[in-house]
């Protein structure tokens, strides 16, 4: 796994995929910077006229429900069905699903019809799509990956996906085997869009992988290592975030791929 | 007052309060971030479908109205209805009232049926508000907060609510007792969404405060401790803002409540 | 020119033009950053109800097509008609053109009914609106500025305006004249929003040149200089942003200025 996840990486920086997110209002400028600094293009585009267009041309399409209303699920809908048509791998993002019915629904939803190849999202997501509902707070998450072990793999089973669910330390699962993923830092959960952005990373890594598990585990590493060496650099949250960009930048594939363990 | 600004200070951090903002496309990863910073937790989300589920889980509301349309009127509308429901407390910031008849009307219409507890906003457009239109350029101010000190204090007793006005000296009213808050810096001016998160911030303070007057200034003090170091570290208004996050996260709640004085 | 550039670059400075951005949901908080960090100030609004009151106050309206849909369609069009009908110039920046139809002909209706006096694009995008379909890989630029110098100055006679054309070297044309700008930094294409930041100064240089072409080469001249220095001081593209913003409030006109050389 480790020697696939450094080909993975390196093989994103060299043909720099080009990734659609349609994603939430508060991190698109963070997830276009770090798709960026990670080797690969971002395209923020929602519009229903012209998504057949730009589907065509991506490499991976992300879908992210953070501040979702009727367009942009609609959008996503759209976008999902061309990304099937086409052949284009998707990923899905389940921001804050526990926290209301629309976001667990339409999650749901696109896990039917749309099939994303890799679900990434935090424990309390990963859990009320499992159909447990844990004490979902907003957003931010009050369950460790590792809590969350056997609904990861009942939903990864389930929707025939990969589940990638981030944490202190990040477990992925395609329903049969399990990856860890070491490192990273507490000021991550500090930072809005770093969750966001290894949703987006993980669509760049899926689009070069040999595997959407492959793919998944790799953004994780990717972002485990650049965090855990900003973490020491920066002063606090404020400078995490340039900080974390530069460090994706410069990236040490070979010290991001060591992070990985198999079960 | 300056000990009671130090609990809440204190009580943002230990209690973490949910802060639902419906704010502005310009500011909303710049508000998370700066909620994150200070110990609040932010929720960004507008959608009419979910705002039932996530108001009755909140702490404060946070409306601002710096890119509004149509849209989001409404669910700044329907958000106000529930806040008031659930007894949950209700922020508002009139961003550029004044500027246009429609952000006027939009703000003075949230006044009379949402009700919030504090309006904060800077010295145009609380003038604006309180019926005497000065020269309003943009959404910047042209009058000092000390400037508008009747109308601030009008538009309290008018609509029974704290006003808290941002300047070279910050000015919190409830119509009856005067604050003053000392401090920041001049390059606050020159990043956007430095006032938009005062105001996000001033949603944790009153969720966690024993009355929104103490809320409010416990916000803005906060904000002048943790400006005024920012500025003296960084190298201009790019530099700012990752320090000001890094101040407000590792910020002195005692240096803060020290910049308050009552009149 | 150079004698003119460092003056529109001092009236900028001195009259901080209010510029209204109708642009995408990507660069508004680094759009607006970057502004006031030049000098100006920022006007971030698109609600129909508004637009006529708010272009009667502004000096230049900049038009961004980044995340156009219907509705943002829809505003730049009643935007574009109020700027005319109250003569305020306008920018338009064509972001992916080529890369769906939608944005290739949104773009060139606004040229056709708004007549914006600057269009400020990238090599692929001028290319797409000059007729000719290169290979438009999403909204990075596979062209450089000087291969498409052709298409550049037949879109500036067809549209009699100006075309400024970003790239390692950027190329600036009102259909007879030709600028060419030295400096900047390869990181700049590594972060987003950069060149639509360049857009949004462009308009607030527009509101104070003598000629819409003098206003297009100084944006440049400012960027190519404040680019080059934080590319210097930074440590990627992550440290590059907060750099580049300190850079530009402290910029050095005299410098920017030397970068530019005429045909």
């Amino acid at each position: 796994m480790q020697k696939a996840v450094l080909e993975t990486l390196q093989a994103m920086r060299q043909k720099s995929p080009l990734v659609q997110c349609i994603t939430n209002l508060v991190v698109m400028q963070v997830n276009a910077n770090v798709l960026l600094a990670a080797g690969a293009s971002p395209l923020m585009a929602h519009a229903q006229e012209e998504l057949e267009d730009l589907v065509k041309i991506i490499n991976a399409l992300v879908l992210n429900i953070g501040t979702l209303d009727k367009h942009t699920i609609a959008s996503m809908n759209v976008a999902g069905d061309f990304a099937n048509k086409y052949k284009k791998p998707v990923v899905l993002d389940p921001v804050g699903a526990g926290a209301s019915r629309l976001r667990t629904e339409t999650a749901l939803s696109i896990l039917r019809t749309v099939k994303p190849c890799i679900v990434r999202g935090n424990g309390s997501e990963i859990m009320a799509l499992a159909g447990e509902l844990g004490e979902n707070k907003g957003v931010d998450s009050t369950k460790g990956s590792l809590e969350v072990k056997e609904q990861a793999k009942r939903l990864a089973r389930n929707f025939q996906t990969v589940v990638s669910v981030s944490g202190e330390v990040d477990m992925i699962t395609d329903g049969t085997q399990f990856a860890y993923v070491q490192g990273g830092d507490p000021l991550m959960t500090l930072v809005t869009g770093i969750g966001c952005s290894a949703t987006a990373v993980t669509g760049a890594c899926m689009a070069v992988a040999k595997t959407p598990f492959i793919g998944a585990v790799s953004a994780m590493a990717l972002f485990a290592g650049a965090g855990e060496k900003a973490g020491k650099k920066c002063q606090g949250p404020g400078s995490f975030l340039p900080c974390f960009i530069d460090e994706l930048y410069s990236a040490d594939y070979a010290d991001a791929a060591k992070r990985v363990t198999m079960e």
